[in-house]
């Protein structure tokens, strides 16, 4: 059977942009996803950042994604990918299902972000509890919100909530923040940020949407009312198909140039799974892009 | 009065992107457009290359993105830009209006198309005559185009277009094409690009749509039936406000790095003014997003 120009793994915003764009360029390509198609904005209750859409559920904005996708011929393979062969000319993609031989592979998918593990938060997630402060934090203007964690993602995101919130509770098991020292300086500056050392939150709690956490610190518990809160442990990118194949940062993060182009020839990255500066929708979309009209021209 | 902490100067989709997350983010900003907010899209009839709307009207998708940010809270100050200052720590922005002072600008102000100049290119625009494969080959598949130039743009056009059209005929006013060896050597490799030496088009033609090209070939004149017309003479951007104030490329696109940063702190370029690799609406308003957030970490 003849190599398809690209194969696609993974189905979020920068799969399903690169779907669309593959299609316009007249490509042959498929898109491998085992399961439906949109990503994490799946698990999104509401998404307001990406142009053209105000305030639409993450569900219906993946529904009109993959309708686009689909109503310009996108090809979905929906099986699991469970080993890759990157070879110079052609890469083979080996499912349960059956193998697949591309000329270029473009990975697209994506990221999770590290769960708190306490009771609440499963439930909670989208109704009060989010790993996003740049996603969600407009949403929670003039209100309470704890966020949790003491590294750079945790300090960046309560400074950006403190430009929006009433208030708000940086929650820390430490007796100091890991953050760099010019983001700990901010912090000191903000008269709308509550530090809480020493402390670990138990439980998140609310019964429609998060009403308040139950904090332990030293031993001594305190609830507090807050409308949401921040989860900022960091996110892990799902790279390990491409563990030791390409070059990625010590996190695990795939390392690329502008064009989306890997360490190896042939082999694309786009979206949440790539070293960037901001993971969102539309910097996904732009990247999936971006990487089809790279493959466009080596072709 | 106190400085914005950014004033965006340009409404197309990097400016409106831009807006949505700058009134997301809490901050004080405006948008300055003298005209109504869109850009070029405003002049593109069918969209089918933005994920979420499929076969949109260029001026439907502009009038959602400006609802979605005058949502949001999004203030437009419709004056034309006369002179800008770019001082260390405040950027002073001129209009025929008034006066404003701003922490930080973004510069969003886009590119426009060289036009050919020919009878029919004007009227026709949106009606067959097109400035960009990648945005619009998609809707002249299995037919035929003509695409005029001779560099990279117009041998990158006609490449892209190959793989979609039934024939490409690349018109160019010389004996030899501009464009780089490698790209010379793919467009031999297709049978379906006919190069016309020496040649150049002087009428569009066609009543609701495109249906010819008038060529005049060493003083001979034929009339060549295509469904589309592709003008690569490459785009301009509109940088001239920021000219000698930041570095440029030769072509005048402003410089910036992955965070959107000029070479002047405070000032941000984003969309197709800036030096970049793939111009589209989905890349302008990522760079929109990131410029918005750069600044952000910077308050």
């Amino acid at each position: 059977m003849k190599p398809y120009d690209v194969l696609i793994i993974g189905g979020g915003p920068a799969g399903l942009a690169a779907a669309i764009y593959a299609s316009r360029a007249g490509l042959s390509y498929a898109l491998i996803e085992q399961g439906f198609p949109g990503g994490q904005v799946l698990n999104t209750a509401e998404v307001d950042n990406y142009p053209g859409f105000p305030e639409i559920s993450g569900m219906d904005l993946g529904m009109k994604w993959m309708e686009h996708a689909q109503k310009l011929g996108m090809q979905q393979i929906m099986e699991e990918v469970t080993d890759l062969e990157v070879g110079e000319e052609l890469k083979t993609v080996r499912t349960f299902g059956g193998e697949y031989v591309t000329k270029n592979i473009l990975f697209c998918t994506g990221a999770a972000p590290r769960m708190l593990g306490v009771p609440g938060e499963e439930r909670l997630r989208g109704k009060g509890v989010s790993y996003c402060a740049t996603c969600d934090g407009a949403f929670f203007r003039n209100q309470k919100t704890a966020v949790i964690g003491g590294g750079d993602t945790a300090v960046s995101d309560a400074l950006y909530l403190s430009a929006l919130c009433q208030d708000v509770y940086l929650i820390h098991r430490r007796d100091q923040l890991r953050a760099a020292d010019y983001l700990q300086k901010k912090v000191a500056e903000k008269n709308n940020i509550h530090i809480l050392w020493n402390s670990q939150v138990r439980e998140i709690q609310g019964e429609e949407r998060v009403s308040a956490v139950l904090v332990d610190t030293e031993g001594q518990e305190t609830r507090m009312d807050v409308n949401g809160v921040f989860v900022a442990g960091g996110i892990q990118p799902n790279s390990s198909l491409l563990k030791g194949k390409v070059d990625t940062d010590s996190a695990g993060y795939i390392l690329t140039n502008e064009h989306m182009e890997t360490s190896i020839r042939g082999v694309y990255a786009a979206g949440d799974v790539r070293k960037k500066f901001l993971r969102q929708i539309i910097t996904a979309a732009a990247d999936g892009a971006i990487a089809i009209e790279s493959i466009v021209g080596t072709l």
